[in-house]
This record gives structure tokens, sequence and C-alpha cells, in this order.
């Protein structure tokens, strides 16, 4: 285990809680006494970390962080797996593999979707992208990190494209969630009050997600009992409520925008999804 | 019930299933024939109808509908009570709330938050407000319309006001998830393949949004795990990233604005939930 900061710690103390010798370092010291406690060994380079295992698993703070690791480390990685579970772009990704490539190192690259605390447990959420052989060889293993440990694909960019998709969607969530409390608020709402009601919404999404990937793999939108004219009019009637209160409405007049870019293609019978058209970029074939 | 649009015949049949004599009026003729064969009555005029219960529902396209529906029922409205179901914004509650004051109607302004095939079951969501007491009197009756019929406070403003959070919330979901879903592709994720696992995100909102209740209400927003900073910086991969696939970013943006403009004021260290104060009104006292 490669880096030590709050998400490494979790990660080692998974491996150990399932019983996997874990040799641990971290670039500055004093992060390990808690897991050498719990049985790990403590490494004083990442070579001799590297040195102790076939499976080598990586979460550092950036792609910067990555390439000075794996640097110091590339001669003893040959024979070895790397999983380079650090945050970052899918095409960074895609340079981390081809590194890997141009030395012979057997590399994964994956993305962590679940904060700390839920490592080890059922709900932890992990996507791997690479050689499919690969991910089979160690996926028992991985599974000391949690309960959905997923394989998402070959392409070396696709876990880090399904974290970003996530996140894509979680802040947008997050967005919407705090401009709702501020509209609630200014008109007279208590939040306490309003808060639990949210669920209604959250409940509604998954069906909407099912049907809104089979609408993009299929390039059709029909929409289901709302089409996007009068959900626009709902977004219009937001915008003016907000401004009329003097809340910020720059994410309601961007989400606006979108709506009517693709209202002005004429597509007001069609359901919200058709809206990814004007998302898309414009000389998408 | 005054108004027969797709919503007004499902309440209206939800009335009937639940064995409450029901008159039916709508201003264009037709629509009533089927809600007569499970037992409606129709009514030639909206003053007719009103003349045939104590309890007037009334759910029309707008307030100019509403307003003109209200203005043909005035002389027979005292003495019954109007329950306006028709969506709009909290000041046009407030404004009908006050015509039917004036004339000494007893009025309760109401949001319906389900799509038309869940009215009747469990999951049906309305919101109303107005007196306690109307409420009461009547939420036996108006709980054939589902599960739950909520009473969300005595200021007439305050069922729209939360249908407008809900649909705030909704959108910017909504948008994040097209948006989401064109970013994975664009990186050469299959829709189909993702689809599911937006449901790990979906699964998190319910806590986020109790938490994020409680410190809109108390003012202090310490987050949790992650904090400002760190999660700005992720929506500024977001923006990268779907800048160089020349994907729209206006609603990107439009929250990375919100979160640099927390981020400028100082308050890095605290959670998402610090940006409803650049949300909010700049005079908020």
């Amino acid at each position: 285990m490669l880096g030590l900061g709050a998400m490494g710690r979790a990660l080692a103390a998974a491996f150990l809680r399932a019983g996997h010798p874990t040799t641990v370092w971290n670039r500055s010291p004093g992060r390990a006494d808690e897991l050498v406690a719990q049985g790990a060994t403590e490494a004083a380079t990442a070579a001799e970390a590297v040195r102790a295992s076939p499976l080598v698993v990586l979460i550092v703070l950036d792609h910067k962080a990555v390439t000075a690791v794996t640097e110091a480390i590339a001669d003893d990685l040959p024979g070895r797996t790397l999983v380079n579970l650090t945050a970052d772009t899918p095409d960074r990704a895609r340079e981390t593999a081809a590194w890997a490539a141009d030395r012979g190192i057997d590399y994964l690259d994956g993305s962590v979707m679940v904060p700390v605390d839920v490592i080890g447990t059922p709900h932890a959420l992990l996507f791997h992208a690479g050689p499919r052989e690969l991910f089979d060889r160690y996926a028992g293993t991985l599974g000391a990190l949690g309960g959905r440990i997923e394989y998402v694909g070959a392409e070396y960019g696709l876990a880090a494209a399904y974290d970003l998709a996530l996140l894509d969607y979680f802040y947008a969530s997050m967005s919407g969630l705090v401009h709702a409390f501020a509209l609630a608020e200014a008109e007279g709402a208590d939040p306490l009050a309003i808060g639990p009601f949210f669920d209604s919404i959250t409940a509604i999404m998954p069906p909407i997600a099912a049907e809104m990937a089979s609408e993009v793999a299929s390039g059709e939108y029909p929409g289901g009992g709302a089409n996007l004219g009068m959900m626009a009019a709902t977004v219009e009637h937001l915008v003016e409520v907000s401004e009329h209160r003097r809340l910020d409405t720059g994410v309601l007049h961007a989400i606006k925008s979108v709506a009517d870019r693709t209202l002005a293609a004429g597509r007001a019978k069609e359901g919200w999804t058709a809206t990814v058209d004007v998302v898309r970029p414009a000389d998408r074939s």
C-alpha cells in the first residue's frame, strides 16, 4: 500500500482485517503507526514496499504525486501488478497506463467512490479499468476493500470516466439542494421542516436514471408524462421566483439555457433527455 | 372537482374509489365520461359543481385559469372550503388566498408532488398550506388522494414554496444526470453500463439533505470528511474534462462560480453547504 492519507490508511486497514499480509509506505513518515499495530509492515522506501508483494496499490494526492512515486519504483514493478486508485482524469489515467505499458508493468486504474468510513463495508464501491485477466486475478484480494469491486472495461480511462460522471451528477445535485434550501427559506419555509421531503425527489431518480441510460444509448427521447416544453416552463418559474427573491440564479439560468436551446431545435414534445444533444459536442457525428 | 386535465381526472378517480360522492366539471366538455362511468356526477357549470359539495378541489393549467374559475364561483364559495392544487408560485398562492379572505371563503393552497399514476397510492405526496383547522377538517377526505397528505403551515405561500424547492433540486439533478451521461459517453463509456451506478450517488443524498437542513437552519457549515476547497477542486476537474471534450459547461461553470465566490470569502475549510451564503440574497440580515 503506497500512500497513507486518510483513504490509503482505510484501504490498508481493510486489507489487514481480511488477513492479507500488507506492507505500507508513505512519503512523509509517521502515518503508519496505527496500521503497524494492526499487523502491517512499514517499509522505509516505496521500492521496498513494492518488493514485498505481487499486488501494489497506490493512492496519493494527485497525478504529480503518482508520477513521483511510480518513477521511483519503475524498476521494481515488472512482474507485479500496480493498481492506481488515485483520483484523476481519464486522460491522465491513460497516460499512467501508457507509461506502465512502456515498461512492461501490469496495470489497473481504479477509482474509489465512497468516503473513508464506508471502505471495507458492503456499500464500498470501487471501479477498475484495464485488462480483465488482471482484474480477475486480484478481484478476491481487492474484495477486502468492500462489497462492490467493479470492473468497468479494458479501456484505461473508464474507471476515471465513471468516477467523474458520478461526481458530475453529485455536484449538480448538491448545488440544486443548496439552492432549494435557500429558495424555501426565502419563501418563509423552515429548512428543518422541508428537509425530509427532498427524499421524495431522490426516490424517483433511480428509475429516471435507468430510463435516461436507455434513451441516451438509443438516441431517442420520448419522455414520459412530462415533456420538455412543460418542464422548461417549470424551470422558468424557478428562475422568476429566485430572481424575485434575489437569489443567485447562475445555475438555474444555465439549466434554462440548455433547455431553451433544445426547445429552439423544435423538440418541446420530447423528454428532458433530449437536452443531451445540446450538452454533447456540436460536431459529434 | 374543478378541472379535468390528466391530474384532475386522477384526483377525481381517487375520490370516487374511496367512496366519496364526487361532482366534476371542466371548462371544455368531454373530459368527464370515464369519471361518470365510475360514479361521478357531471356538472354543467363550475357554480353547479361547487354547490354540490362542502369541499371544492380546483386544479387547472395556471393562475390565469384559476382567476377565471374562481371569479365565476365566488358567490357560491362562502361556507365551503376551496382547495386549490394548481401549481404556481408562492406569491400567486398568496394572492389567491387574499382574494378568498376578502370574500370570506375558507381556503387551502396545495401542490401535487407526484405524477398522475402515483395518485391514490401510498407514495402520493401533496402539500397543503392555510389554516390548520381547515386542513384537519378535510385531511380524511383528502387522504383518498394518497399516502402522504402533508400540512406544511399556515402561511399560504408554503405549499408552493415546498413545491418549487423540490423542483429546484429535481431539475438540478436532472441536468447533472444528463451531463454525466454525456461526459461518460464522451470518454467512451456505455450509457447502459454506467446507468445503474448513479444509484450510488442517489443513495447518499438523503443523509446529506438531513445534514444540510441542520446546517442551513443553524448557519454553521462544518462539513464532513470533505471540505469546500477539496470539493471545488473536483468541480474544477469536471470543468476541465468537459471543456476538453467540448461538452456544454454552462451549468458546471455556474456551480464553480458559486463555489469560487464562497472560497473567496475564506471558507475553504467549511462544508459545501457554506455556498448557501452566496446563493442567498446579498442583503440578508
